[in-house]
């Protein structure tokens, strides 16, 4: 694996068709698992690790987000990264550099009515990183779900000739799933933010049960959720979040935050082949 | 020349690199230009028709504005295109379109301060055109300078891999910038319509006399400007719009009604080449 700063030297060192992996760095293994599933593939293998300043919001965490690019390069070179790709903020955001790619409604919803121009901020990013790197393919976490449909959204509505690929969540044995902000967490947060995946597991097995009542459904899970500041806990169809009906792929989602940690999960509901067990409950998504 | 509607016809008809002329119908002889330009070099010469319901404000001439295929057609395969691209409304903006691309401030100067929204529509429209087209190269008709500035931006910041061309604008022998809007324009209203080509020739002759007084150069174009509706009479940097100093390349750049006819006009100010007459003062944009 190289390791490259220019978005020229990734074109000179590519060969056959890019799959990319971008990420804000502070990589563990569900990142891990995106580059092995883009290995799995042939041709190049690119990471990027930028911290993006755009997807941050006043008074967010942009500051401590952990970075340590050794670390970073060590763990991609292991999953099967051919080329790690870290640009300085001034090649990814020049002088002069004013556009923004609004991913229209679905930014406003969900975590975007705490966080008003994150997925603005992450869909542009994203698609100056795929005019930079001109993959074929990208995998995101699935973990971010509604960052993946935004992306899906974006690559479709701009024709950018990217292929988006969710993969699934990568969780500890305690059933937190992988993010780097679980760093922040002290052992007693750490604890308490059990809950989430309490929560969603709670409603994978209802759903299993035959539960189909989408606001006792909710209810279950938010037995779980008492005593978190409990931003959102949604169900909604999986495809492009819109309204969830029995019948339809749907997704629970949940955010809250744990101390000053903003953490977030979710849980597909398959209609046909329904979840018992955390672990089995992510079937494909939908594309 | 093949008339298709379907973004995989272009892609099946197109061989060797594609330089695209999108347009919104309407052709005249400034279009042919553009068209004629592509066809001087090699590969594929697409051009599109699509009027673009995005970039046009409420009350604006959408409704009214020129559709004529079959002329359009035959225009553009006199010019030297090889493949005009008409797609339906559907086809640009499928169910679930959603994505905005925003210029950023450039997008409400000038003309974006009476079409708040025109040229966002425009670069969504052309952004989401270069997907399903694919081309290298694009041009653009300079007669819309600010259009093309923004979508010089658009091009550079979200790394689209197009080279945008600015191509000289085309006019009648009165001196009127040949635009689909002149149609619109009575007897009595296109002798009106004059004022903006004499403004923009007096500007150009004062800088060649070495004005150099943006004020002054200003208030020499508007006196040919009385009785007219105004929008906006102003100097600008000709790079990206930004303010102008007199050693640099300027542009004057005018918006005016005309009865119920909006038109646009501007001439570049070249500080090593002044120009002394309207047909000489369009030296080379900057890139």
């Amino acid at each position: 694996m190289i390791i490259v700063h220019e978005p020229a030297e990734v074109a000179r060192a590519a060969t056959g068709p890019i799959t990319f992996v971008p990420t804000m760095g502070a990589l563990h293994a569900g990142h891990a698992s995106l580059v092995s599933l883009a290995a799995a593939g042939s041709g190049t293998v690119v990471v990027s690790v930028f911290v993006n300043p755009s997807q941050f919001g006043p008074g967010e965490d942009f500051g401590r987000y952990p970075r340590d690019l050794a670390a970073d390069a060590r763990l991609a070179e292991r999953a099967g990264a051919d080329i790690l790709f870290a640009p300085t903020v001034e090649t990814v955001y020049p002088v002069g550099f004013a556009t923004t790619v609004d991913p229209g409604p679905i930014a406003m919803d969900l975590c975007g009515r705490t966080r008003p121009g994150h997925f603005a901020g992450v869909a542009t990013v994203v698609t100056r990183l795929y005019g930079l790197v001109q993959p074929q393919r990208a995998i995101f976490g699935r973990k971010d779900y509604q960052q993946l449909v935004v992306l899906r959204q974006t690559a479709v509505d701009l024709a950018l000739g990217v292929d988006v690929v969710g993969a699934p969540t990568v969780r500890d044995a305690d059933g937190l799933a992988l993010s780097s902000r679980n760093a922040f967490l002290s052992s007693d947060e750490r604890s308490r933010a059990l809950a989430l995946p309490a929560c969603l597991a709670a409603i994978a097995a209802a759903h299993h049960a035959g539960e189909r009542d989408g606001t006792h459904l909710e209810a279950v899970g938010r037995e779980h959720l008492a005593g978190l500041a409990v931003e959102y806990l949604e169900l909604r169809a999986a495809d492009r979040l819109g309204p969830w009906t029995p019948d339809r792929l749907g997704v629970a989602l949940v955010a809250a935050r744990v101390g000053t940690t903003r953490l977030i999960d979710n849980i597909l509901l398959d209609p046909a082949q329904p979840g018992s067990a955390l672990a089995s409950a992510f079937p494909k998504e939908p594309s």
